[in-house]
């Protein structure tokens, strides 16, 4: 919060960052959390993000709309566009927000859980870089999606939060970290074979889709709808 | 058409009807077309599918439906429920129509390929009998739930429609009766061993999900969304 407030956030907006980090962090999801944020500070530093921009309404069509971004944080633009889309689910029974010229929103998760708090079901993605090679090819051409599902209960919600590579590459690095193999195979080393060295696999950028040809064809699909409707 | 005309269908519901069949196995996928066709028939004539009942709307909440599919022909109630969808999709810039007690609906991604048709993008999944252990259990409790995600573009469509397990019922059916090795795993045999056997897989009833844990996962929140929304 101090860091937050120090690089010239405003109150508001430095709680709920904080709380974005750390509530990632406290949930066990360790690769999204805190031990992003020094690079998270080093991208407002570097101009990458541009702490003050707030997202705008580009155009609305009833129960959808198009937002931009305008390179603000990517977690504040998200909750703000997952904020708006209760708010249409509200009024219409089903509400979609599509967000454009964003950046990396951390844990997807956090915006699957915000949606069941306030009792509503939520679907969410995003796309990314290309760090996922195709099914059958070697350079990475798709993102490695993540996907979040959400649905609220009073017991307790139950949200899935899954990138589309057997292990996302914050997964890789915690495992790489902690000097562990991977539990099954994550992906190819720079010599074509697979394996389960998280390192190995980071260095080839190479990981393995879940279910070979059908993660591959669903990361596809997320990149394509998350490109056409934010467009 | 002929054999759907003499069980008693009206030449408009077996015109759509046998469209359906024949438009999957021209399509290639000949897993969940005719061959599925005298099963279709022996649930018309063993009173499972009621040939003469329609949907009808449950309640209505903007861009969101519920219908009942008042155990007509799956196929036919998917159809006429994403023409709805469109034309929700059309008047509120999304839509959804939720269809509960309906039978099997073939093909998915003709409902997908429908969408893609009207020029609009399509998501479509169902619910199933529980035929896909979660991963980690032996007991098959989750559905194989397929998912369909269909892009519409001039120059053709973009559909994917892929069931929760690396390889379909209908797929494993496909091999075996061709003869045919996996090829790669794809399950467990009756003795809990990894196998690329599609009859063995068949036996068990212990389909893998794709990507282990993740596709187990996605399984449960599609079997959720469905019942929850369709309830």
């Amino acid at each position: 919060l101090r860091v937050l407030r120090k690089v010239g956030f405003a109150t508001d907006r430095a709680e709920l960052c904080a709380r974005l980090f750390a509530d990632t962090s406290r949930d066990g999801v360790y690769s999204h959390g805190l031990n992003r944020f020094p690079r998270f500070i080093e991208t407002i530093r570097n101009g990458i993000v541009d702490l003050q921009a707030r997202p705008q309404m580009v155009d609305s069509h009833g129960a959808f709309e198009r937002w931009d971004g305008r390179r603000g944080p990517g977690n504040l633009n998200a909750h703000e566009c997952m904020s708006r889309a209760i708010a249409l689910a509200r009024e219409h029974g089903i509400g979609c927000v599509a967000l454009r010229n964003t950046n990396h929103w951390m844990r997807g998760g956090s915006y699957g859980w915000q949606a069941a708090d306030a009792g509503v079901i939520g679907i969410c993605w995003t796309n990314t870089m290309p760090n996922l090679p195709p099914w059958g090819a070697s350079e990475p051409r798709l993102g490695n999606n993540p996907l979040v599902i959400a649905v609220p209960r009073p017991e307790g919600h139950i949200v899935l939060d899954m990138a589309m590579s057997q292990f996302s590459y914050g997964t890789l690095e915690l495992y790489r970290t902690r000097g562990e193999e991977l539990p099954v195979i994550g992906g190819f080393d720079l010599d074509g074979n697979l394996t389960r060295d998280p390192g190995a696999i980071e260095a080839s950028r190479r990981p393995l889709p879940i279910g070979y040809w059908k993660g591959s064809g669903l990361a596809l699909m997320l990149d394509l709808l998350a490109a056409v409707l934010s467009v």
